[in-house]
């Protein structure tokens, strides 16, 4: 005998939990298309040489990597480096703006933690081929529409644009220190302002310099307050300017697209990762459980095709990892069914299956889900089954119901019976359902 | 600047593809919920020593296994290993008959040909303790109308029972040879009646034998012209007898659910593989595209978790080979759209994207798909762009638009243009669609 298990740090659902986690992509995807993004899915196995175009082709500390044959072979790790590769491959088979959305597992060989393993699910979205604040309006409206979708009324979208701190670090001479600035400020809610002054300090930043940096980590709020409290720091820069307004007009067409005040926010301070982005960077947090974190996140790059094409191919984009967001709204979920039958037959003995079969069959073909329970075990096991499972009804099919072209439907529920010409059941199921 | 490509032998879709290959995912998923089957989902890596239990934990030919850290890991190569270990694993968990289905891609490094890749999508459906015949026709019944569904109204199940051949050995004293004579038997299509005796004979089996299962193997047909040819035969042995008992039940079974006389057939030289099934066994032909050969199979099985528990659990599946079905139908799908989006709403200049965007809000609101053009590109441009994409409308939002609260409609196909006030534009559009 071999142990049934699964690698260390690789999660899989019970049933249950694979139909609520099913639902939540259903209603992704839904939306999604609504906003007219297309499904694309890449190879689970890129080239190596490809995927870690970023470090030279040398080994990912975090890859699943590995020869075959011939192959240097990799999981793929991200959906974006994925997304390049298809756009630069592709690029005269496809329509620009090229709006794709793609839902896929990607592997990260990472410690696995609580909510964190190391295949988990993405679902991202990317307007290509588009310098326009439309395109980041947009994707801020697609992602605002699928966190209220999926039920998350809580979701609120922090913005920023990255060309305030870099109009901001180029005025002040300070771009050369850029990565380790927008890292200390982005630890902000971690060590407080006194730990951004001291440890922007220790790294010989002028007292001007670190005032200025401080008050702009600080500073939060509608577009108004924003921009009048921007007015009030001491520097200008003709790129600083250009991000604020870039913020103002992303803002008018968020409102425009209905987006309520409490449905994003502008933060100064946010800064989302330390390369890549060059304009709007957003993250989604859950304003009633903050401690859950960014629950999705993007922005706007240059160039994304950059090891793959000459020609640059400026995008943004936006994801959300549903595997942790699953993790973080689980416990809310109410425990549902294991089966996604709304109804099972129970079989009184192995003559009347025949009936059976036809009463699912009627039941299915008005759009019914519906199983036969295979043999004829005590009725009391079967209803058992349902119970178990979580199937609603139970459909008692005995000589009598045969006989009368008949069903008698037991709510599992309640335990109320009714028997109703099977003409009739269909209609009276999708009533009660 | 690094060649964007992907590792020999794996495929990916265009939008256009894609889209068409999603809706047949979606269409399958429906189909299978609609039986009472429900979803489960395994991770891409298992442990080698658990997936390849089967040859001892040693490499498998076929098969993508890699180390990483202490860990000897392998892809997946089909569905039914991992569900084996994740029925064994989950044995306490789970209810009892377990019905589920799982659609997801299997790697196997095969040597590339048409149709066949590395990576492809399985949909497979089981249900795992019951030993009963109503399971087996359970389980026809779903593929037979999952075809349906699919549009394949010439897919046609071929059935059989291996307690047929099985009994008809024993009966012959020719157990021994079994896996050698089902080889020859399933090879019947390609070397004839002639080769197929003369091969038998090559392996010393006397004459009557022979006879006996030439003529097995041409017995075709419904259940009572099966039969009929049965009796001819000049065999008798209890296995054989259960056979043909277990074929006429599961007959009436798919009649009883409404299954005609062209979707199904018996089919008693057909194998189905060589070891592994111990009952019923099916494959799926298109009867007017033989030549794409089995769309998919499946069997009755004594043990699914041999490798993992004491106690045997048997069960009954299915699987459609999707990737290899689409490459099969693929010509025969008109050439879709590339978006999902119904409307495209062409920007005119970028003062009037905020009513472009609540536009766009409106429709999606109401339901419709609904993508805005990011930027004032010619408008000639834009509507390339919804012309490649497939987009059936262009929703043009001028400034007198704007001001009369509607929108210009023009139909794609036919360039037709109307004038509707917004509110009543979604109702217009959903009717047109």
């Amino acid at each position: 005998m071999i142990t049934p298990k699964r690698p260390a740090g690789f999660n899989e659902f019970l049933p249950a939990d694979q139909l609520a986690f099913n639902a939540l992509i259903a209603i992704i995807r839904m939306s999604y298309e609504q906003h007219g993004f297309t499904p694309i899915e890449t190879p689970a196995l890129e080239l190596a040489s490809v995927l870690h175009a970023k470090e030279g082709g040398e080994s990912a500390k975090q890859g699943y990597r590995f020869t075959k044959g011939d192959s240097d072979l990799a999981l793929r790790f991200d959906l974006t480096v994925p997304l390049a590769r298809y756009v630069a491959e592709h690029y005269h088979e496809l329509a620009f703006p090229f709006r794709r959305y793609q839902i896929q597992d990607v592997w990260r060989a990472e410690k696995p933690q609580a909510g964190r393993y190391r295949q988990f699910c993405q679902c991202d979205i990317d307007i290509i081929g588009s310098t326009s604040v439309a395109a980041d309006a947009d994707v801020l409206i697609t992602m605002s529409r699928t966190y209220k979708a999926l039920g998350l009324s809580t979701a609120v979208l922090h913005i920023s644009n990255r060309k305030i701190i870099s109009g901001i670090l180029e005025a002040r001479k300070l771009s050369k220190h850029s990565t380790e600035i927008m890292r200390q400020m982005d630890k902000l809610d971690k060590i407080g302002v006194a730990g951004l002054r001291k440890n922007l300090a220790e790294r010989g930043l002028k007292e001007s310099d670190i005032s200025l940096l401080a008050s702009l980590a600080a500073i939060a709020g509608t577009i108004s307050e924003v921009t009048r409290e921007m007015e009030k720091l001491d520097v200008s820069h003709p790129k600083l300017a250009e991000g604020l307004d870039e913020l103002a007009a992303t803002a008018s067409l968020l409102d425009a697209a209905g987006l309520k005040k409490h449905d994003y926010t502008f933060n100064l301070g946010m800064m989302r990762g330390f390369d890549y982005y060059t304009g709007v960077v957003f993250e989604a947090m859950l304003s009633d459980k903050p401690e859950a974190g960014a629950v999705g996140s993007g922005g706007r790059y240059d160039n994304l095709v950059g090891y793959y094409r000459s020609e640059p191919l400026a995008g943004v984009g936006a994801s959300i990892g549903l595997s942790r967001l699953f993790s973080a709204i689980h416990g809310e979920l109410a425990d549902g069914p294991s089966s996604p039958s709304q109804a099972l037959v129970v079989v009184f003995n192995e003559k009347l299956l025949p009936f059976c079969f036809s009463v699912a069959q009627k039941l299915q073909s008005a759009g019914l889900n519906v199983e036969v329970y295979p043999s004829a075990d005590k009725a009391g096991k079967q209803l058992g089954y349902a119970d178990k499972t979580g199937i609603p009804f139970a459909l008692l099919c005995g000589e009598d119901e045969e006989k009368k072209k008949s069903v008698t439907i037991k709510d599992m529920q309640t335990g109320d019976q009714k028997t109703l010409k099977l003409t009739e059941a269909a209609r009276y199921l999708k009533k009660q359902l």
